[in-house]
């Protein structure tokens, strides 16, 4: 439950970049919007008019399934139509090249670019040369913000509130995307946020963030209501910083060793895809505490409830009933 | 003509594996459906309300263009949405990662995912971890059952009857899961099947499937109804079986002379993509008996049936009005 | 403004393989048509029911993001259903293997297909064996039909007429299918070109097609209308025609002391996508001048309207209305 919003709130982003640039009464109107979006996706028809004759791209510079379907679908079941442009980021080296393919596709008028770029940064750029709304679907090492707000929402369906809980993110901190997004967005909402991971993954500038940086795993599940692990993101490394992916899951992996030290009613998250038996045991990835696939579900409906609202909400559309 | 069904027949299965799970019934009933959808892809205007707000996946762990496209436009015309994933079968080499792409498609709560996968058996896997139907577009050398039923459709619209044809398949046998499904559907639905080929591309198992195993292509082509050629399928043998190609055109091709032995009135059969010159002479391809585009054609109604009836049937839909 | 068409004129054309094809009275009618359909992409609900239940096939054996995407926004926009087929030149290195293609897709009665091929002639050759209607959207060397088109509206755009203007095309000639698409179209329309570049780039039998080749660029841009620039097509090059880039850029490239040249009002085009620095210094490309945009934009317009046409125009329809 997130506090009632003011009587004159409104949503007014045009583009999302970042959870950095969310209030907190932002991410509570986005996780309202998701939450009354996510029974469409139950219906014998999975359809509503709401962003008919919206078009919508996928401008994705890094492969991507999982989050591109997820936005697809999102798109489909609110009727917009959807155009997939997979470029290599070899194509794309100069920030000119991208500044030149984002005013192409402007120029054939699109509501969307959803954007996924190995800079970090992409969007923002992007974003000064369109009139499209821009959304980032995972920049660089800087924010990945769908994904930081279907976590939230996945912890506020279980938890019932946002404010007050321990978040522990175990792994490739300074790496991830992820991290970033759900270091702003649950310490903007209230939470506390303990991480801890090999030191080569730990970021220099944690403590500004007022995240407990700690020194154990133990010492940052302890006491937790919510243990995230974080996927190594083997692609985003420089250098080997891990000596072996078996010691890693050694030391470092997630297991119901280490929730004990959790709350006895911790629930674990992960990102996907999942390394089996390296950031997490088979047995915690599929027990029941996992509520790894309620993140993938919801992650369709905050997608929804953001293509909505950069699109102006109800102003967009004839409403939402069924199709 | 097949035989009329029951008045309490009801087709109750959520997914499809093989033909080898199709009762004669069962397959009797596909077949009436597909025929009556036959007609909407000769209206001007292609498309039947029918599947509307369904969400249906394809993913393909081997390449396909034409078996995708089929069940794509299958799927549109009948107004689902669709979404396609290539994924490629060396990220999913362990069966965990395959049910984890599965479970993590299913929590986007899709209503059918029709999967292509050089596993046998891959269909049935993933079918006990998801809620979705679950439609085999292929898997390994087991079944391809929605190119054994439009070739059951083609016989059928060309010969009247299934029951008591002789249907002669020539050619790469062991691996071909086309040749499985049509010799488990034809031979249950009354047909008699002779086959002929390299004893390399002869399995081991076809005396306990009814079927004749012939020595000669000339005896296997003996006075049948139908001459069925198979592709070389080169990317599924694990040494090189043949000597080269241009021998087997000669020894297994099946060209005009060997029609001789046929009866008048046979008609030739291919799954396609044609080897031209080596499975098939091109003047037997492109002649009057062939009936390889009317397999193509027929393919699309039959996946449209599939789709309808995994999905309940009339229980699913609106009717079948125009849109 | 073009001239009237007389009260019995009809456009006949089932297939689009060139502007050759078209007579004036065909591309002032095309023009129209798209003018009259490029507000629909500025409403809020782009989205008109035109083409809904056509199947439209990209079938495209070149890479292609932009002409790829536009086709499928332009149809998408008619409420068409869409499916894109990227196959390897090398799989279809046999004119046979393309017809199969062909006859294959068409078995599957789709209405439109639009092919890109590097072999010219590829869409004559498709059309022959199949009924749907084949649009070109580039083969080899020869023709990009919607490409000529949509440079010829943008010119009416801003200049309010063909007939008489002069328009300077600097570059590839040779190797430019846009070249000769544009070069053809704006001749019939009344239009002067003067043409300049490496004497490694004029083709032989420009003077047949009533061209001024110019032996300097500033002699071809003199009093022009039009400076447009071509794209190094450095993939259809058999040999190093140019000795490098860098020199490419100081002796052919178009800037702003070679716009001096032109009339003031003159207007600077490129196909895009812009090799900035090399063809056009990067002042001109985003100068006032420029109409690069605005020929990406009329592009989605010129095509929906060739769509609308090879479908039978009014004839194919319910109507234009909103969706």
């Amino acid at each position: 439950m997130l506090e009632t919003l003011p009587v004159d709130y409104q949503f007014h982003h045009h583009h999302i970049f970042g959870i950095e640039q969310l209030s907190a009464q932002d991410i509570t109107h986005i996780l309202n919007t998701a939450q009354s979006f996510k029974e469409i996706s139950n219906r014998p028809i999975k359809k509503v008019p709401t962003l008919r004759g919206k078009t919508i791209v996928n401008l994705f510079f890094e492969p991507s399934t999982r989050t591109r379907m997820s936005f697809e679908i999102a798109a489909k079941r609110m009727s917009a139509d959807t155009f997939n442009i997979s470029a290599s980021t070899s194509s794309a080296t100069k920030g000119e090249t991208l500044i030149d393919t984002a005013r192409n596709i402007q120029a054939m008028q699109p509501d969307v670019i959803i954007i996924r770029h190995s800079s970090s940064g992409a969007p923002q750029l992007l974003a000064k040369y369109i009139d499209a709304s821009v959304v980032n679907a995972g920049d660089g090492a800087h924010e990945h913000p769908s994904q930081g707000l279907l976590d939230m929402m996945t912890v506020l369906d279980h938890k019932g509130r946002l404010d007050g809980l321990k978040i522990a993110i175990i792994g490739d901190i300074a790496h991830s995307r992820v991290a970033m997004s759900d270091i702003i967005g649950f310490t903007r909402m209230g939470a506390q946020i303990a991480v801890a991971g090999p030191l080569t993954f730990m970021p220099m500038d944690l403590a500004g963030l007022g995240v407990e940086v700690c020194s154990s795993l133990e010492d940052a599940v302890r006491d937790a209501d919510v243990v995230m692990t974080l996927r190594i993101q083997l692609e985003r490394q420089n250098d080997s910083l891990i000596p072996s992916l078996r010691e890693y899951s050694r030391f470092y992996g997630v297991n119901n060793d280490l929730l004990k030290f959790a709350k006895d009613e911790a629930i674990v998250m992960h990102p996907g895809p999942i390394n089996r038996g390296v950031e997490l045991s088979p047995d915690v990835a599929d027990g029941e505490r996992s509520v790894i696939l309620d993140q993938v579900t919801n992650g369709v409906a905050v997608r929804m409830a953001l293509l909505y609202l950069v699109l102006g909400g109800n102003k967009a559309s004839d409403g939402q009933g069924e199709n």
